[in-house]
């Protein structure tokens, strides 16, 4: 008797083969910081983002198609790419009409998962982008999986502190019956006052990965709502912002 | 130049292939209610308990060692076996000496996994045998890994918070790098004042399972720390109390 669609979280690729993909929007997170320099490279008029998992299919899609090619290892640019993975190295004046080969071992990785298994609609989610996320998922009225892109499979604590962040904006508007999803919540409402500090006190890995790096700022970026609100949606191998 | 050993949270049995359990002590977590029953068992005087996978393999086993057989399907005694999940079947002037053969689907699916992979040492914890646990994993100095058992792989609340709880008690013994952990042990601090209460305010799909057969009494012994604190040892096919 109940009319509203499906949410779930999937804290992990190694999770999402659990749940019904086919029959859903995907929903890619990878809040540190793939997706939201996806959402701010397409705000700032990128045509497009092709997110690739490798730096040599950067390397050699860059060059047949012109393309900026970016991507990082260890906190430095990786060898053969032009750009890093900051959404500081992509303003307008730079990206506007230009087209983004980044590499995302992660979230590429899960959205060719969510490709494989024929998902209704693959977007992408962050903070930069949180509201126009939000409203996309309570307009389309389907069932709907949070992707998390992890590291390397291990579930970290900022794409869930996303999912709950989006949980808390659409969860009226959905069925969920998933604890994930409401652990995911109620790690966002214990971390909502301050998430930079929530990550440094519970010691997330890729807080102190970045830090490390010295990207106090990219961090702080990409853990503030709506300064990118575009939604970046995948066709034909891209991402694009859907009007 | 850190001379702690690590400790690990795999919130499914889907991600503990992501850790290094041929090297650690795996700890099966099952709250609801396998672990919980395995341990009051063991406390009230069980000669041991063997966990198997399966009503057929319980029956047959159950036979040939003329052991109790138990366990249950959609809340109910399955058909074939004498009793069910309940840790309040198994009182003292019940169980002493005898041999339980338990059928737990997702407990004992995650504990032959790590056997497979060479576990340095398999016990059980549920909060009745919390400090006998922490005790234990404190004393032995060891690299830990934390296993939910999850339902069918899905992430499980109640099995996040014990994991949780553990590491409050723990954490200043251990290196834990390890974004699962650190959320884990926020949940339990965000419930630990009424976990009962926190498992139904945030929708847990295994309160609302065990509610709906009339088993709160269940639920809120196992939500309660050292009523039953023994440390279940797994050793040639069977868990013992350990002296």
């Amino acid at each position: 008797m109940n009319s509203k669609p499906s949410l779930h979280t999937s804290l992990s690729p190694a999770l999402v083969h659990l749940y019904d993909i086919s029959n859903s929007i995907i929903v890619i997170i990878d809040v540190l910081r793939a997706t939201s320099t996806i959402a701010t490279a397409l705000h700032n008029g990128a045509r497009c983002v092709i997110p690739v998992d490798s730096v040599s299919r950067c390397i050699e899609l860059g060059r047949q198609i012109h393309g900026i090619t970016a991507g990082e290892r260890d906190g430095k640019v990786a060898e053969g790419l032009e750009y890093g993975n900051s959404p500081f190295e992509y303003p307008a004046d730079f990206i506007e009409g230009k087209t983004l080969v980044l590499t995302t071992t992660n979230g590429t990785r899960l959205l060719h998962m969510a490709l494989e298994k024929g998902a209704k609609e693959i977007v992408t989610g962050s903070f930069p982008n949180l509201s126009a996320l939000c409203n996309h998922l309570i307009a389309m009225k389907k069932n709907v999986i949070l992707g998390c892109a992890a590291w390397k499979d291990r579930v970290n604590m900022e794409d869930v502190l996303f999912a709950g962040a989006a949980i808390s904006r659409v969860r009226t508007y959905f069925d969920i019956n998933c604890d994930s999803s409401h652990m995911a919540e109620a790690m966002y409402e214990k971390g909502k006052k301050d998430l930079f500090t929530f990550l440094k006190n519970n010691n997330a890995s890729h807080y102190h990965r970045l830090m490390n790096f010295g990207l106090e700022k990219d961090i702080r970026y990409c853990l503030t709502a709506d300064n990118a609100n575009v939604l970046p949606v995948y066709s034909d191998g891209k991402l694009v912002a859907k009007n």
